[in-house]
């Protein structure tokens, strides 16, 4: 039956993570895999009460098919919060979609023909990678540092390389450095994609989780042309199970977006669309999400302090002023996959760096997720690491 | 930036239904065009229960990240509704999707590369060729009458077509025409898709909702090569908004599947999976269906009773065992997608037959759904068209 498989279809492989997360989901290991939130900040409460209330008042249209571009009210609340935060939106531009892992397939199909190339950020998302290699496409990886894609990199492979379609980018708390893009490389970013005419792909899943400091403003904040598709989720700030996530675009994009998923699954689940707008309809967002970083902060922090105490000083690691990731550099010689294996052995699981990196080899980083864990796991998963790194 | 787009982007375009849906979801219409279940036979009181006990008894796994391949007790309870039917399978077999649009969706991606060719019912259903089409294949139509597919035109084009991937089939109740494939026809085209080393897509969604008669095998009961992907929705027995449909298929290809909907949208709503599963356990599902079957056998005998009032002589119809369609051909010069216009205007929609054949210049057919309209409605709107015929 192989035989009959697609040419894509022979690029779609096991995500690593996903095969990881199955492996450490058995009781009582301490994991610093995956990317999940911390359960016990869902607003359990809340919805019980607005499960009811959505069927009562409006049961009939919250089961029943509904347009493909979402729940009005919905798309309209968050247009809205997209303006307070610089980026101007009406509910309009805005195509809810399930989770914005969907967002990432959908980029995939509108742009990517076989050889098409995606530019991005060296390490970067392995759910973007997986999504977009569907699609047969090439990655060339962009040298990054703590301000984010290094320009003249970018430029350079802008110049050189034909077939680039688009540029993706996670410029706050990036997933798996928990890095954030200056200001300024955000509107080099900006301009170049103009001078080239490239499309960028703004995956913002973490970016109201902020620690410390101020919020940067977006790349489409700078947008002029309509060639930035930003990609928003309330997995990290309400929760993953209910794939609420959204894309906002231009017209011209946004329509090719809505047809798109349309052919994919009609519409985003009508309940659960209902249930969300309710409670930010009913609900202080902004304090329940100031809640969720006064808990992750201090879990941060308590990872911070273990690995300051725990790993010997021959690992080198970045402090994340946000997100749910904190990225570990081990000298060269260590292959953090093999390590997992031990590690898993005694308990603590994190996922290994290769996996970012679409092309790459770069054996010797990990990344550490924080905000699942309780304080004292996260001291013992980092001093049981720390040992192993020590041998 | 539309010169971004990839080639399958052009293949990606507005469908019809949906478009003449919002058309007419003006207050007061009759429509007899969409395919929407009646709302008021959705479950709501038992939902408002469910949904309360699953925050409270499984709150946060019911709004965590979960399995890709779905909810275990759901899959295993569909996977027991199928043997039931006769066709064996266990949870392992199935996948949860966000409906089966979604199957289809994935169908595509899994087997079709350009050019590839789907032979599929002369007329078929509009989403699963959009679906199809998205992926840039051809659609060669295999002539159909009452007992399904005409078999020596399906291996006449088995035969001579290269590049034939998939056998797309809707064996009961067929979307558009409403007819049932004989029990001959099943097992012959399993034969076929046997000796030509075919995939069969086998859609069922409206295979419960028989209204007289014996139910028939399904052509996957008679696959004995794993190569039968079988869909299935809740959309019709439950309800479509929460969106919950399976891919049934051998692990080989199931496995896929699964890699596809991994980097497609992570998984189908964790909460929603695990309210339906409740709502199996905890009811008498055959029962529930029943209840639908009663009321949409006596809307479906409503309309054939005022078609043979009200329509003229020279329009003929085809009266369904099942399902929520019924189709009429006019003669031969009316285009009844000029005729929608004056019927709209007067207040009655449904869907000019001309969409349903991907490739096709069929003008003289139209769908009429019945599911989704009171009686008085019914017989009203069909009082509508009669005259409009009449002219």
């Amino acid at each position: 039956m192989e035989t009959l498989f697609s040419n894509r279809a022979q690029h779609i492989v096991a995500s690593e993570i996903r095969e990881i997360l199955k492996l450490t989901s058995k009781e009582g290991i301490i994991s610093f895999a995956g990317g999940l939130p911390a359960p016990e900040l869902f607003p359990y409460d809340a919805l019980k009460v607005i499960s009811v209330e959505v069927l009562e008042t409006m049961g009939p249209k919250a089961l029943q098919y509904s347009p493909t571009e979402g729940f009005q009210p919905l798309r309209d609340k968050i247009a809205e919060r997209m303006t307070i935060r610089g980026m101007e939106a009406t509910g309009e531009d805005i195509l809810i979609t399930c989770g914005s892992q969907q967002g990432l397939d959908f980029t995939g199909k509108i742009f990517l023909d076989p050889g098409d190339i995606v530019l991005c950020e060296s390490p970067s998302y392995l759910g973007a990678i997986n999504a977009f290699k569907s699609y047969e496409c090439v990655f060339k990886e962009i040298q990054t540092d703590g301000e984010g894609m290094v320009m003249s990199d970018l430029e350079e492979k802008l110049k050189t390389l034909e077939h680039v379609k688009i540029i993706y980018v996670i410029p706050n708390f990036q997933n798996p450095t928990g890095r954030t893009w200056s200001l300024e490389r955000r509107q080099e970013l900006m301009r170049l994609a103009n001078k080239y005419n490239k499309i960028v792909v703004e995956d913002n899943p973490y970016g109201e989780l902020r620690y410390e400091g101020e919020a940067i403003p977006s790349v489409r904040s700078f947008d002029t042309e309509g060639r930035v598709v930003y990609l928003g989720t309330f997995s990290k700030t309400f929760c993953p199970g209910l794939r609420i996530g959204w894309v906002c675009a231009s017209p011209v994009l946004l329509n090719k977006y809505i047809l798109v998923k349309q052919s994919a699954d009609l519409q985003t689940n009508s309940m659960s669309q209902r249930e969300l707008a309710l409670f930010l309809e009913k609900n202080d967002f902004d304090a329940h999400i100031q809640n969720i970083v006064a808990h992750y902060r201090k879990r941060r922090d308590t990872m911070v302090d273990a690995i300051e105490e725990y790993f010997p000083k021959h690992v080198a690691y970045e402090k994340p002023s946000g997100g749910l990731f904190l990225w570990v550099t081990v000298p060269e010689g260590i292959d953090t996959k093999v390590l997992l294996e031990k590690a898993v052995e005694q308990g603590v699981a994190y996922v290994p760096g290769a996996s970012f990196y679409p092309n790459g080899l770069v054996k010797n980083t990990m990344r550490l997720n924080f905000s699942n864990m309780g304080e004292e796991k996260i001291v013992e998963g980092i001093r049981i690491l720390g040992k192993l790194l020590e041998a």
